[in-house]
């Protein structure tokens, strides 16, 4: 990769593809960042928080880009990168944002391999927050970037994004979809279930106490339910298998409240395991698959 | 309750014995602050952040205390309460902030009676952090302090704790202490066991990954084991009954992960009802027994 891009192209400017560009244009990652969206205010929003040099409702805005990144939700973002590949230059990279990868990689690997050099990306990093005003950089810095190249990936496409990552702060963490798919339910799909089901569990009064460990609950579970429902859908095998592995755990606790197991052994393990905030990844450049 | 209290004991200066003895000192609501700790490095601790005005290791230093709160662990409440109380002006007003309540309310009601007023209380302020050293009023503020009084408590004990609790800040609540726990093991007990099993359950790849809702939960799994220990035995009833209704939600999830029950339903109900950060509490000085 060069100095720096020359333009990088995002389409569809929420949340998170409005925070890549403001953080692209901030770090001077890209000479240009230019943004695409069905929705001329979502673009108006996008510029005036400073993610974007330009932007419209033509895909045709992305055809100077050497990068696309697609950030969509996860339903749309199979027909946005087939119809944003149709403008770009032959061999320009494109990737995607979406926080479930097989299904997604499946679909595009082959399709746009004839126009250009795609990877599947994610980067580890939200807010219960939606739309380009709620951007923010800082929701980047130190998280891990999982990129999801198989064997059809050019590698380009992985040079391109690891260094785009670490430009942006991030930590590149290089894996294969299905692996993605299954560390993801584990961190993130599996979490978010168990706070919609902590929060529906609760009775009125107890939610009106609150508390510290149920407020965390309770941001996780007011994230946008229409970008979940879509997650859910597409990871649902490995969803549900997380989901199995947590009832064993939880099973072993209850068992140990009566008294069955040692109690005092199973909160250590988890207490030890626990990940520390902020923590940086133990080989963050190293594939994990 | 006078303008202000004369002095205020606080037997155990841990995490919250210290914050609750800073909070109290900053905010001038007593003239003096003393405590007491059966390990002096804990006192020096508290003296150094600013949470005491003098203390030792022995309880004598209560005998002037109009209010003494003993804030050690869970299994240590009872103990240190009656010793306390054997110290203490007659007629003056005793609480602990235990995280539950019928157990320890039960064996002090009457023991304490012929001696000093007692309520049970329970600030719901807290971090995983541990000892006098990370002591912090900002814990306090906005939060509720549970107080839980029975047809044995002295009025006084209501109405001085009451204040106390607004002048530190924080939104008394006046509850039994049998729907105390029921209240805390949802919004408190369970988060906490869902934490500790949802990192149990988690591969070592996937914790490396980690994800701003996996780092949530990491929070809580990190809190003292032997703190919970105590607490897990202390309110394993009401936390059973809390784990049985949160299984039923979990199963309703999974069901609607199968197409059986409309999933955006769920999540939707979820994200409604779940609690705003810092919002309120809708009626913070009534009874929502």
């Amino acid at each position: 990769m060069a100095d720096r891009l020359g333009c990088v192209g995002i389409v569809g400017v929420g949340l998170i593809g409005a925070t890549v560009g403001m953080a692209l244009r901030q770090r001077a990652v890209a000479a240009q960042v230019v943004g695409v969206d069905i929705d001329a205010q979502a673009i108006a929003a996008a510029r005036e928080v400073g993610a974007l040099d330009a932007g419209g409702t033509d895909l045709s805005v992305l055809r100077a880009a050497d990068l696309v990144i697609v950030a969509v939700p996860p339903d749309g973002v199979v027909g946005a990168a087939v119809q944003a590949a149709a403008h770009m230059k032959r061999e320009s990279v494109l990737t995607d944002v979406a926080s479930t990868k097989a299904e997604i990689v499946r679909a595009l690997d082959d399709r746009l391999a004839a126009r250009v050099h795609y990877i599947g990306g994610h980067p580890m990093a939200g807010s219960e927050g939606r739309g380009a005003r709620m951007a923010d950089p800082a929701l980047l810095l130190g998280r891990p970037f999982l990129l999801t190249p198989t064997e059809h990936t050019d590698p380009a496409a992985v040079s391109v994004m690891t260094e785009v990552a670490e430009r942006l702060g991030m930590l590149p963490v290089l894996l294969s979809p299905d692996d993605h798919d299954d560390l993801v339910a584990q961190v993130s799909h599996l979490p978010y279930l168990l706070a919609v089901a902590a929060v529906g569990a609760a009775t009125d009064r107890a939610i009106g106490i609150g508390g510290p460990a149920f407020s965390g609950l309770g941001r996780v579970a007011r994230s946008p339910v229409a970008l979940w429902v879509q997650i859910c859908r597409s990871n649902r095998a490995a969803i549900k298998r997380s989901l199995g592995q947590f009832r064993r755990e939880l099973d072993r606790l209850e068992r140990a409240l009566d008294g069955e197991e040692a109690l005092e052994t199973l909160l250590q393990r988890s207490r030890r395991r626990a990940p520390v905030d902020g923590a940086p990844l133990d080989k963050p450049h190293e594939s994990v698959t």
